[in-house]
């Protein structure tokens, strides 16, 4: 018998992750898998541009975790510089383009990846394609901003003061104002909501403003962009909102992404309200037995809530694509679903959520109550104890957990995982109370935060 | 009607706890609360001692939570130096003495709690008592161990070298060999087992031990102390084991402890098999209506084996007095048991454990499969991401989780949080793959390490 072929769309997490994962079940000789990417760069971290562009990680090359080559060296035919401009289910074939030739082929397959990814949310305002306005979605991006950096010369040279200005709040937006305070620029970040990080509750997100303040970011809310403004050699200048400009030497863009699905739904494949792909627990594409999709182009159920939800992380992707390569493999695998687990941070501030926010609570018809509680990442009397607030959710009446938010400094984002393993298992906040978590004075206080948390939603349920 | 008596014996964590819990549900017109402390002070982080001796805590005030005065304006008569000397059940009293005035008396009860907490092993070796040995139990022992730093003057001073040796290396030892080296002093660490940190399985402890090596703490495994050599003065000069005699101008005795159950026994109350009170779940005594008992004198159950263990722990200590607290006072509280979390660290080594180590499950008749992982805190690339290694354990057939060790650097040991929410939940090591933990590149690689070590717990499992 001749081999089979599978066919991967997108070189990155999710599709590189998948076609790995066959390869480890399946031989050259049973399966032959190519995958097409439009880009220069395959099977890289998009999460760590940040860090790039702020200068805490040495190079581009730094964020690729595996080579074209290395992946070649495995039986994997990935083409670069090759774009998917049609998927023809029927005849199990997609057609795609050498983005440096322009010449056309079919290649059929007999499974099909889709893992397409996001495509940045670009709203049509003047100027937002001018030199100097960036996006930081994939490693040509970076190049890009890190080239105009260059261009603008360093902080206090001969251009003196440097201006950026950051457009959104969410977790792109706060990290590339971390990234450009460290290049020595003074940052500006436009947020259209009443309150950065929208991802969690606005009282949440207020804390992350005055912390943003106190590091020398400045957070505008409530400031919708309506025109970047370019000087007479057509780079910008400045942004403008409905109320005032803001002066710019660089603009980077973190507005947000949506599902890439064009190709996908041009091919009559279900997408969801959010836009992205539905797929089985197997991360089959819904009704259609030889097509996977998986990563940042798919919704993903949230357990919490029973929804589908769109939360574009590479995390997600990862273990998507191990999901997707396993069963295509011959192997079997299913993805349960996500909490909506985030972690972030600006400069020493560190940012965490799990779960529901409230009005994610009072959307899912949910009763809840929530509780506040200050407390510390070590012993109050241990050195470096840093603050930190963490907010609960729990159910009213059966006191299930719904959700947590931590905004704090050093040691306390990741115990946000003590929240997504309670969530995942459906536990309740009175049983959170006794966890037996880890314990001793450089670590936690006697009563780990989380579990203070807890008990004043216990407390809040008692007298609720 | 008179206000009923509760009655606390040992005002520590448990014990305090309790009584504040009790006070808060009850007026002292409902409910007399009265604590006999025999120590000089109440309501102490004993887990701080080691911090304090080394440095980092800049007094022994710092680590008193509340003070005997506090406690009083709250409404508990907390009688310090008091030594509860007898416990008559059949009559409801308690027999005391005074430790000032030798004064001996009875008070009454309708509610007994024993908080009576641990005594340090003390093996009877020639020489134990000398002046310079010290145990670092309570608050009085740090006192004098410190006095007897400041005796022996600055490193590098008239005296030259400055010797230290510690017995055991366990929590105790390997933290108050961080605490002297802090001090100037050459640590050597005397172990029995073939390993330090015998709370972990062998091959972990040997990986703390290779780190303290690095430090500059020398190990001795397998060494069992004989005798305490002391100078003319009287004054420890060195410890003898079968084999060697170590140089030391202090020693630290970190052997462990015991559970402080003689007046317990005395009074017809019943122990386990590791010498601590049982209770059940409410914390009552078994088989007793008004007697609570609580913190480092009882046994707990270890909810991964179905066995009870003994683990004397502040974090245990804290909840137990809770609960009790409550469940005298009129609310209602259990205490469902442990899964055996702990965590430690020796300078920037980070240690945790929690479940069962492989000696554990096969005691408990349980089949399992192992897998040992390296990965990092944070994204390979992005600065100070430092290593781990993380050793992982999986029923075998249902894969559920049965325990999780971490030995590394910074961000390591609160992972282990992840594993004690995931014990507590009885989850499989399956669906700990696909756990949403936080992920950004400063906090953890794309796979979090405790899930690069679920995956190969499942590669075990299949493979098996």
């Amino acid at each position: 018998m001749a081999a089979q072929r599978l066919v991967v769309i997108g070189g990155d997490a999710a599709g590189m992750s998948a076609a790995s994962q066959a390869r480890r079940f399946r031989t050259p000789d049973e399966l032959e898998i190519v995958a097409f990417e439009r880009g220069h760069f395959a099977s890289y971290s998009a999460c760590g541009i940040p860090y790039w562009i702020g200068g805490q990680v040495a190079g581009r090359d730094e964020l690729i975790a595996r080579t074209p080559e290395e992946h070649r060296a495995r039986g994997i035919d990935l083409r670069m510089r090759t774009e998917v401009v049609e998927i023809d289910p029927d005849r199990g074939r997609v057609r795609t383009r050498n983005l440096e030739s322009g010449a056309e082929s079919w290649t059929g397959w007999d499974r099909l990846v889709i893992a397409t990814g996001a495509r940045p949310v670009r709203p049509p305002i003047p100027g937002i394609g001018a030199p100097g306005v960036h996006g930081v979605q994939n490693l040509d991006d970076g190049q890009a901003l890190l080239g105009t950096l260059e261009t603008l010369g360093p902080p206090g040279g001969a251009q003196g003061r440097r201006r950026a200005v950051v457009v959104g709040a969410g977790y792109i937006g706060v990290e590339m104002a971390e990234a450009l305070l460290n290049r020595g620029f003074e940052v500006t970040v436009l947020n259209r909501g009443e309150q950065p990080m929208a991802t969690l509750d606005p009282d949440m997100g207020r804390l992350v403003h005055t912390a943003m303040d106190g590091l020398g970011i400045t957070t505008v809310n409530r400031a919708e962009v309506t025109a970047i403004r370019t000087g007479d050699d057509g780079r910008v200048r400045a942004v403008a909102t409905a109320d005032a400009e803001y002066p710019a030497d660089v603009v980077v863009l973190g507005i947000g992404v949506a599902p890439e699905t064009t190709l996908a739904r041009a091919a009559g494949l279900p997408t969801g309200e959010h836009g992205g792909l539905l797929t089985d627990l197997s991360m089959r594409v819904r009704g259609r037995d030889a097509i996977w999709a998986g990563g940042d182009c798919v919704e993903v159920l949230d357990l919490v809530s029973g929804r589908d939800r769109y939360i574009p992380l590479g995390t997600h992707a990862n273990k998507h694509g191990q999901i997707i390569g396993a069963n295509i493999g011959g192997g079997y695998g299913t993805f349960p679903g996500v909490v909506g687990t985030a972690v972030s941070k600006v400069c020493d501030l560190e940012i965490a959520r799990t779960g529901l926010r409230e009005k994610d609570a009072a959307a899912a018809g949910l009763q809840y109550v929530t509780a506040t509680v200050e407390s510390t990442s070590r012993a109050g009397y241990y050195p470096d104890a840093s603050e930190m607030t963490v907010k609960i959710l729990a159910e009213r009446g059966a006191g299930r957990l719904l959700g947590l938010q931590i905004v704090g400094r050093e040691g306390a984002a990741k115990r946000v995982d003590i929240a997504a393993v309670a969530l995942t298992a459906g536990m309740t906040v009175e049983r959170m109370t006794l966890l037996d978590l880890g314990y001793a004075p450089p670590f936690s206080p006697v009563w780990d935060p989380v579990l203070v948390a807890a008990r004043k939603a216990v407390s809040a349920l008692t007298a609720d």
